[in-house]
């Protein structure tokens, strides 16, 4: 069988930990090519750059594996991967992360490690986001990367190739021998807590800055969020299509 | 019965033809609140702004309605609206708007005018986000203030208030006498065919552009790229929980 050919993303930025423990692992199983934010980009959402020119650069940081910083958003990352860096290039999948803390629940939505998985699945390459439930710049990847490991082969061996899968896998931050297994889950539906922080600036200028606080109130087993909470690793299939097909026949009243 | 209030956003800024226009029809209906960003914020999708300050800045221009430009993202300016300016305001619904341009089908990933509206939903509040299929500043938004004004006083009429419905609606280019009505429709299958300018800046740096076409292989006449190629203004009940449920029971493989 020829080497998988994976491309490798995230949000954090191509200086972020996270990353590098992410392409240890496509190595080991692949050939990894990266295209990465020159900056942290946490909170980018699906946002794309549309009304500025976005930049390229190569980077060798990591050995034997061709490698760009973007200024753009994740998904440009992605979209710059596909049309100008690797126009030819058949990816097996696309790798996002590893996401220096949660995207579980609502998280997904804000998420730039998980709209760059997405942006590659809505071009139907197989995806999965990897986040660990630790912020911390000296987090722990060694459990990450196992199931990351395992999970990607998963994907290879058994998911049929331009499907356009969507996994965000989360890891919970505990030692490996400490992790009960992964557990095919549904987003859960906790929310955030808000509380900006005011503030003046030198000049006297009024401003606010985005706090708060995630309130997990989710009681449900299949949600991910009560698998973290009980020591697995969560994975939810995800999607870009977002009608609510549940309502559909009762709100007749909008048509007119 | 009180006067509704009614909070209005829109990504194309506070200066956009299309936002003058909705808040004209929100006048009309009930007590409108605008925070709108600043600047254009098209394609921002679900970004928010977390690594640097946000500028709030009271502005007057539209007669007897108090109004904010907000340095920030869409989905920042809903944040801010709930936490920091309106905290006590008890909001009936929030309509973001009147885009100028499609956000039907895979557009409401990118669109800030959606993710506005969906982050008002986030918190129960009924939303809907309006686009009129027009990308042009001279747009004649008349036939969509017409729809917007009955689409709004039938959700506070007939949707439970704190439901958090959120619709996408989407206005064809058309005057008024040529809209055959509204159509609930799921969302459809078409895709964005990229294709990045390239060029050089005035010091030889080499930069990429985003600029692409919306290809639209719909024939599903479910689906709102085929409600508005046929007249109709597309409605689609939309959510953010993005699991896929449909392949839960196909991926057992991922459970190890």
């Amino acid at each position: 069988m020829d080497r998988p050919q994976i491309l490798v993303t995230n949000d954090d930025g191509i200086f972020a930990p996270g990353i590098k423990a992410l392409i240890e692992v496509a190595k080991e199983i692949g050939d990894a090519y990266v295209v990465a934010p020159d900056k942290p980009q946490s909170g980018q959402g699906h946002a794309i750059t549309i009304t500025s020119p976005i930049r390229l650069k190569k980077v060798k940081q990591f050995d034997g594996v061709e490698s760009y910083a973007c200024s753009g958003t994740p998904v440009d990352c992605v979209k710059l991967a596909k049309n100008v860096l690797f126009p030819d290039h058949d990816f097996d999948i696309c790798v996002s992360g590893i996401n220096h803390g949660s995207n579980a629940a609502i998280n997904i939505i804000y998420s730039g490690t998980m709209s760059a998985a997405m942006e590659a699945s809505i071009d139907r390459i197989n995806a999965i986001g990897f986040s660990l439930l630790d912020y911390s710049q000296e987090a722990d990847f060694s459990a990450s990367q196992d199931y990351a490991k395992k999970l990607i082969e998963q994907m290879l061996a058994n998911t049929s190739k331009g499907k356009g899968l969507l996994l965000n896998v989360n890891i919970p931050k505990l030692p490996l021998s400490y992790i009960k297994g992964t557990k095919i889950c549904k987003q859960g539906a906790g929310n955030w807590v808000e509380n900006y922080q005011e503030g003046s600036d030198p000049r006297g200028g009024k401003y606010y800055w985005l706090d708060g606080k995630f309130v997990n109130k989710e009681l449900d087993e299949a949600s991910d969020l009560w698998a973290l909470k009980n020591g697995y690793v969560s994975i939810v299939p995800s999607m870009h299509d977002l009608t609510d097909y549940s309502v559909m026949e009762q709100i007749d009243y909008f048509e007119i």
